[in-house]
């Protein structure tokens, strides 16, 4: 809901409450003013000679509409068979309580951490993060730590826990074109003047091949190629294309030619219409010639591609593609590049421990074709390694009606985190 | 308002005024069920050895949306400068009761008309005229006539009234993508799936190629070419392209390439697009993969082309356009054939000695890039000549915010009706 600035008080009331949840835990908990959402910090105490944790989540959900295709109400949280349905269920305030969760474990069980975890809570994940950068940077010292710990993925699949080493970033776009004044009369004016929708629909159409491949000039220059063990290793997983197509309710699957399903979805970049407004869009028939069309898109990244090289490309292919008679604004939401972790990190390592201990089988290592923008400013700005440890499932229904999050999912995560602190802590190196 | 069953009781209300003064002018004057809005029927004494006119018209009004850009409420009549702005003034409210003031004149004044008139006002126009066909057909003797009177057309520019002989018909189609059974999120699944919106701007997109032209194959193949004559008078006609544009607020025009403005809006057939919906439309960014896409868009054609021909052609284009993963449903809205009226007739001539008396000049001839459907079928059903007397401005704005009509007109028009009366009358050998 932080896209929309008229839900502002009720953002900030999930702030409040995960902060008041953190202080009940014995944390020193806070709310810290950023301008936008405020940002939720806590942090245990230092244990000397162990390593540093920092926990990330977010408390900001997506918007929940289309608000008729919900079973139960996005914000009545409902258990059914099992499973908690509720906008942010899994993305990510379910996720993100596991770690509230086992920290309160520890201290009402042990009086402490066996190291310092420090938490932070956002609530501009699913608007681009606007403030986090700055707050990142200017308490660097403060936030200091060997490790993130992110819970905002998924498993590979039920029964396949999974850790995530490589995410897609994202540049989200809006086009905005604009012909005549105001509308007209299709009859009277159809034929003499550029018809801005029928522009956006050519423009549009024309930055995706019959390949499924961007056509933008340069877009795959810097797209780190799969390496044939990722091929083969992506190809060992046991991922059922029957399943993913009945779960989808789609009779074929497409992308670009020449990748597997699961190599389109992690590991190549992409270009998605995220949503279309022009002219009448009532009941029945209105014989309107618009005089705007907007397009809401985004294009998934993978490394190495930038954001902004990628934003100024697309600029100039749009301006190439824009016909006469029609003017063009195209409006940068927000980008992050894609990023990939070092298999060989002990921290890494440790966190296969601790998963498997709370799952009970070793995790697969993948990728995800999410984004996670803040990532890349974590590994960047505090010089620590992130481990993405995902509790959720492919059908959780993340940014769609219906979403939710298994209560053993919960419950496994919540150990799984448990364990984490311990095998962290048994780090007696910390790399830095 | 027609459009939508919301307003049916407001439309209902329209009918009734329009019968009421019908009445009050010493009309017989009824309203005719039909299962859609009413007819409203009314009719002068006959005079043997005069030829009969029926008066056309119809008393519902496209939607006002966007209501954000009126100067005034649409539905608060309001006089500024000379003009009544309101929705309707001139399409085709204001236009049609020019024959129920001049009428009610000539009763007033003489006590008789020199002819027998009938009126037929309907109030389904603006969306496809859906019950008046069968109407005109059961009632074919009732309504017999030797002309049919329209004023729904425009002159063809201040001080240059115009008679139209040639109109455009239209074919108006909604296109229905789905995809996945419900919006995904654009990060876990772009790439890997069929995205319906992006499907939609690359169908529509390929229906227009680079020249304008429409790519449905055999689009083009029963046009009715412009005769060099047309094509001479048509460019002798004081049009001014540079106020053309600042009309419309473009810097400049486009069209199918090879012709003239004048020519693409009259005489040549068009794809536009009218509407376009999918995924998110609200404020900020979501990333949704929509599950949905759809286009609202409408073909005018011209003579001699098959509204039906136009869309079997259309769907199957659009089925060989379709992507893997995406499933189409092609509504077919409501469609009319173009119509040219043959120049000699006499009823054709005495309009234009009735426009000079009411406007003070010879009008020229001239095409009209809208429809009028049912000109068709009085046409066919009543074997009548068709007698387009258009009123109104061409910066009319029907259909768009702001829909005006010049008071001056509106008199001009009285009187032109007033005197058509008298010309058509001075006809002493009915074709029939």
């Amino acid at each position: 809901m932080s896209a929309d600035p008229a839900f502002s008080g009720e953002v900030r009331r999930a702030a409040e409450w995960v902060r008041s949840h953190l202080a009940a835990a014995g944390l020193q908990a806070e709310l810290v003013e950023t301008g936008g959402p405020p940002i939720v910090y806590a942090e245990s105490a230092p244990v000397p000679g162990a390593p540093i944790a920092l926990v990330y989540g977010h408390y900001d959900v997506q918007p929940p509409d289309p608000l008729d295709e919900w079973v139960t109400p996005p914000f009545e949280p409902t258990i059914r068979d099992g499973k908690i349905f509720a906008r942010g269920a899994t993305d990510d305030k379910g996720q993100m309580l596991t770690h509230v969760a086992s920290i309160a474990s520890w201290l009402e069980t042990s009086g402490r951490l066996p190291l310092q975890v420090k938490l932070l809570i956002e609530g501009e994940e699913e608007v681009g993060s606007e403030h986090l950068g700055n707050f990142l940077r200017a308490n660097a010292d403060r936030l200091a730590c060997d490790c993130v710990v992110i819970s905002d993925t998924s498993q590979f699949a039920p029964g396949v826990p999974a850790i995530t080493y490589g995410l897609r970033g994202i540049a989200y776009f809006e086009l905005r074109l604009s012909g005549p004044k105001q509308d007209l009369h299709s009859g009277v004016f159809g034929g003499g003047v550029a018809n801005p929708a029928n522009a956006l629909a050519k423009m549009l159409g024309a930055l995706i091949d019959e390949q499924g491949r961007v056509t933008i000039p340069g877009f795959y220059d810097d797209v780190l190629p799969l390496s044939e063990r990722e091929r083969a290793e992506f190809a060992a997983l046991p991922f059922d294309e029957g399943a993913f197509r009945r779960q989808l309710g789609v009779d074929s699957l497409a992308g670009e030619a020449g990748f597997t399903t699961i190599e389109r979805r992690w590991a190549r970049p992409t270009l998605d219409i995220n949503g279309l407004t022009s002219g009448y869009q009532g009941q029945g028939a209105k014989t309107v010639l618009p005089a705007r069309a907007s397009a809401k898109f985004s294009c998934r990244l993978v490394p190495n591609q930038d954001p902004q090289r990628v934003a100024a490309a697309l600029r100039r292919r749009l301006e190439e593609l824009l016909p006469a008679g029609i003017r063009l604004e195209l409006v940068e939401h927000h980008g992050a590049p894609g990023i990939i972790m070092p298999l060989e990190s002990p921290y890494l390592q440790a966190a296969a421990a601790a998963v498997e201990k709370g799952f009970g089988r070793r995790p697969v290592f993948i990728r995800e074709g999410g984004s996670i923008p803040v990532v890349n400013t974590f590994a960047a700005v505090l010089d620590a390694d992130v481990l993405l440890l995902g509790w959720g499932q492919n059908d959780d229904n993340p940014h769609s009606p219906n979403e939710k999050f298994s209560l053993d999912d919960y419950h496994r995560g919540i150990r799984a985190s448990a364990a984490l602190w311990q095998q962290l802590a048994a780090i007696t190196e910390p790399l830095k």
